[in-house]
């Protein structure tokens, strides 16, 4: 199993220990008084992580994947018109899940390493009628970060309903869901929401569930559906028993202990300290004289750091060696660039000193693959960004 | 979080401290090649518990829900015409479940507490062209249990395809997929696998694939598609990294964990184990004078007992009784009888002296809500049957 090695991707990521010991406790029934109690207290503590007061929480067993399945197979028939912001692999993903509930889907590409241009997609929602708009807070595959609120204000004035794909962004990245007007905030377990993966998460506005609630046809996923889950949720939050599908009782456990750590910080306060470590891995990067796949550091996203390999080493060489010195990293996921460049996840549990571990587990990988630098230089920058 | 009260429910279960600890270990990446080791040893263990050599395995995360569903959405086309054969709860959401995907859904239902009649099957086959067939192996709401034998020499006979809905079973129950000639295989892990809620698991065969492989249509639900999973799941067994969705790591140690010790144990001593169990609380139910909701012991379930309160005794009354006396009961849940009856579980990790402890509390409880009856009555019964 795992060794004491940091676990530095974009998810999984290091977990509190508090967390694994309540995965790992034995397992309550499904509907014992005290497992109804953390399932409940869990779905309050997302509305406030998700800054949704009135919003709907839904936990259901499932990856990231089926996080963003749910919303597109209950808001969707056949012959919607959709409008997918694409700034990366998951971008293209959402286009072509869209596109099996028959929606006509338009995708906005923006150019490898930029955010969207909302001039263009303004002119879009003008010229025709569309339901729905998906958004990629954070695209893991190329550490583009879009704004999401001005997509909400556009979303709320041309009567379009918003998702926000946020696997790799909530409780990492500033998220005000209810205040920007998104109608689905949707991660998974695994990233900064710090609980090992298998939970779907997502918040739902009012007017998310109006449009579900207006469908014609039925939902053409049983899985997926609000119709089966609705209650369940609903049930829970009000301390009873119910029963749709068996919950995944530790999974549950862990989340309710997490986003009881996450609240504990503040949200304000973990947004400030992501950005922190955010600026300390991207200071060392730009000091080891490695540039970032985001072409600008406004839409450079603070739950990762994309870095493109030196002149030079190649992935298949520098990427084991730092795992060597201590801190496993990942490769490249856009298809345009994948042996190009790395991803380093901080996000989640991580502390200051594990930003300064990676960063020397980077220049002893860098230094064994015969790149020049001065040994130190990516820890001091980081460690200047840490303090200032 | 759960005491030392057993949990004797039909799922979750006890699980074993070995499959815990997997459970809540530090997670590693989902392409660590440990990790890519541990899913590819699970995925050809599994082809030995289902008894499947040339089938296809898959892990999703989910809930036996979703492992229902998944066949269903991969399987189905609009105007499709499949055959459930309904012995309770379950049987009821395959036929809502599978008209999700445009089938034409006829339904046997037997009787309640009865098996189908399969004259009745066959003669239903002959008269229309069915691409499928689906039953419940153990219907887990009335703990009747389905020869599938027979079931799978009909759907080869005729062509149709046939899916064993195996929550309730895999892993306790006799299961030989590849020479009883069934097409999928499904369970969930909280049940006699032994690993906590939150996997969706099956196996599928040559033809079963060879189906979905002949569709006309794309399968219209993105999360369940095997054209996402099946290179991941060839990936793993060839011990290569691969990624579509985040595999739901924890669970997966935990899974190839208890597959182990259940290929340890060896399926035909596992299957006599379990049988011993059932025929001990069984033949307590039986003393204690329960009649128990399958009519015939010949298709009663053997991770499973279903005993009718006795007359006059509620079960909001005698569930919490039992329960301070030291085991966790499940109510029930069949519509037409749901507050008539309890559920046992007795699969899995669950040992002889688990079986004697829910006995005794039973005894205890009904003694408590003033049944009268000799002390000691039903653990002697038990005892009686795990010792011939």
């Amino acid at each position: 199993m795992k060794d004491r090695t940091l676990l530095m991707i974009p998810g999984p990521i290091e977990f509190e220990p508090a967390v694994l010991q309540a995965l790992g406790a034995p397992t309550t029934s499904h509907v014992a008084p005290d497992f109804i109690q953390a399932f409940g207290q869990a779905l309050e503590r997302m509305r406030e992580v998700w800054m949704c007061p009135s919003g709907q929480p839904f936990v259901i067993a499932g990856s990231g994947t089926l996080a963003m399945d749910i919303p597109a197979a209950n808001m969707m028939e056949p012959g919607d018109k959709a409008l997918v912001l694409s700034t990366g692999y998951f971008g293209e993903r959402y286009a072509d899940l869209l596109k099996r509930y028959g929606a006509e889907v338009t995708v906005v590409k923006a150019p490898l390493g930029e955010s969207v241009d909302l001039n263009q997609v303004e002119s879009i929602l003008k010229g025709d009628s569309y339901k729905l708009m998906a958004f990629t807070h954070v695209d893991t595959s190329t550490a583009v970060r879009v704004d999401p609120k001005p997509i909400g204000t556009l979303g709320q004035q041309y009567g379009v309903l918003t998702i926000l794909d946020g696997v790799c962004s909530v409780a990492g990245e500033e998220i005000r869901q209810e205040e920007w007007g998104i109608d689905v905030v949707l991660t998974a377990s695994q990233k900064a929401v710090g609980v090992p993966p298998g939970l779907a998460l997502l918040v739902v506005s009012p007017r998310g569930l109006s449009a579900w609630r207006q469908r014609k046809t039925a939902v053409h996923n049983y899985y997926a559906d609000w119709t089966n889950w609705l209650p369940i949720m609903e049930a829970y939050e009000a301390r009873k028993p119910s029963y749709f599908g068996t919950p995944p009782v530790n999974l549950i456990w862990a989340l309710d202990v997490s986003l009881g750590q996450i609240l504990h910080e503040g949200m304000e306060a973990r947004v400030h300290r992501h950005q922190k470590l955010s600026h300390a891995c991207k200071a060392a990067v730009d000091a080891l004289g490695m540039v970032q796949v985001p072409t600008d550091p406004e839409w450079a996203a603070t739950t990762l750091t994309a870095p493109y390999y030196p002149d030079g080493i190649q992935g298949q060489d520098l990427l084991p060696k730092i795992k060597e010195s201590g801190a496993v990293l990942a490769g490249g996921l856009h298809p345009d660039i994948k042996t190009k460049y790395f991803r380093i996840g901080h996000m989640g549990a991580t502390k200051p000193g594990d930003v300064l571990a990676t960063v020397g587990a980077i220049e002893a990988g860098l230094h064994a693959c015969g790149y020049t630098f001065k040994p130190g230089t990516g820890v001091a920058a980081a460690q200047h960004a840490l303090q200032s």
